[in-house]
C-alpha cells in the first residue's frame, strides 16, 4: 500500500488544495510551507532567506555553481565543505522530508519530494496540471494574483520550478517517468483528483 | 459523465490490455485494430496496405507531403484532390472513430482518438506508460518480441507513434496537456489502472 503521497504541481493547478483534501480525507499530516520553516531552523538560516531562495535559482547562482564557488548568505555552522546556500537548504529539506516519510503516512507537496523519496516502495508520486486559463483563474482567486500579469507570472513560476527540480534531481520536472500518475485538475476537478489519489493510496500495489 | 474512453499508450505498457479490462468491466465496445479493417473497407485500400502504412511514416513520405506531391499506393476513387495514402487512411479512421463515439460509450485505443474527439465533452483521454524494463517484459511475453532486439524495437515504435501523432494532430504525443490522466502501468499494475479509469468514467465531471 502506498502510504506516502508526494504531489508535484504547476502553479495554479490546485495541487495544494488537492493535497489538503487527501490529507483530510485520510486524517494524515500535510506538509508544504511548514518544511521551509523547519529547514530554516535546522540550517540556522533565517526563514525569510529560505523563503526568498526557495525555487528562485538565478543565473548568477548557476554561474557560481558551475565555477565551484560558494554563494550567498551563510553556511551551515558545522559544514566541512562550503556549499551554496540553495544547496544547503535543499539538503536540509531532504533530511526533513525523509524524516516525515519515516514517521508514517503523509502528504508532501512540492520540494522535490518524489525524487528525495525515490527509493521507497510506499510512495505514490503524483503530478497535477491544468490548462493555463484554469491556472490563471485559480491564481487570481486563491493567491490574489493580478489578472493582467497572471499568465506571465505563472510561466515564470514554471520555468523556476523546472530549473530548481532539474538541477537538484537530474530529472526533468513534469516528465511522466518521474510520476506514478498525472492528473489534469482542470478537467477532472479538485475533489475528483483527491478521490482518485485516495483510491490508489488504498490499493494493493 | 465521461462515456467515451480514449487510450494512448507506449508500446508494451499494456494499454490494450487495460482498455479491454475497462470495456469488459463496463460491458461496452472496445475498438483497436478493428478500426484498421473498417477503414480499409471504406477507403477501398486492401487491409495489408493499411496495416503497413499505419504509424509508419517514412521520411520519404514527409518529403512528399512537404513538396505537396501525392504518395504511395492508390487514391480514394471519388477524391477530388489527390491526398497522400497515409492521410487518406487517417481521414477514414477519423470518420469511423467519430461514428463510434456517436454510437455510445466505448473504449478506443490508439489512432489519435483523443485528438479526433477533442471537441466532445464526454471523452476521458488517458495515456498509459511504463518504464522500459516493464515494457520489454510485456512485449516479449505478449507479442513474442525477441528479447535481444526488444529495447530497440520499442524505441523505434515510440518514434513512429510520436511522428504519426505529431503530424496529424499538430500536438505532441505523450504531452500531458493532451490527456486528462496519465498512468504508469508499471508501478500501478494493469488491473489497478483499469479500476482507476472506470472510477473516473463514473464520476460527475
Amino acid at each position: 500500500m502506498k502510504q506516502i503521497i508526494t504531489i508535484s504541481r504547476e502553479l495554479g493547478s490546485g495541487g495544494r488544495t488537492i493535497g489538503k483534501l487527501v490529507a483530510n480525507k485520510n486524517n494524515i499530516p500535510y506538509y508544504d510551507r511548514e518544511l521551509i520553516d523547519e529547514s530554516a531552523k535546522i540550517s540556522g538560516v533565517p526563514a525569510e532567506y529560505v523563503e526568498k531562495s526557495d525555487q528562485k535559482i538565478t543565473s548568477s547562482f548557476l554561474y557560481n555553481l558551475a565555477m565551484g564557488t560558494s554563494y550567498g548568505y551563510g553556511m551551515l555552522e558545522d559544514a566541512n565543505q562550503p556549499l551554496p546556500l540553495t544547496t544547503q537548504i535543499f539538503c536540509a529539506q531532504q533530511k526533513i522530508i525523509k524524516n516525515y516519510a519515516d514517521s508514517g503516512s503523509c502528504v508532501i507537496v512540492g520540494r522535490c519530494a518524489d525524487y528525495i523519496l525515490r527509493d521507497r516502495r510506499d510512495v505514490l508520486r503524483v503530478f497535477i496540471y491544468a490548462d493555463m486559463e484554469k491556472r490563471i483563474e485559480h491564481s487570481v482567486k486563491e493567491y490574489g494574483m493580478p489578472k493582467a500579469t497572471a499568465r506571465e507570472e505563472i510561466a515564470r513560476s514554471d520555468r523556476e520550478r523546472a530549473r530548481h527540480y532539474n538541477m537538484f534531481t537530474e530529472q526533468k520536472w513534469g516528465e511522466r517517468t518521474n510520476y506514478d500518475i498525472m492528473l489534469d485538475s482542470g478537467s477532472l476537478g479538485y475533489e475528483n483528483c483527491a478521490r482518485i489519489i485516495c483510491s490508489i493510496a488504498g490499493m494493493d500495489l
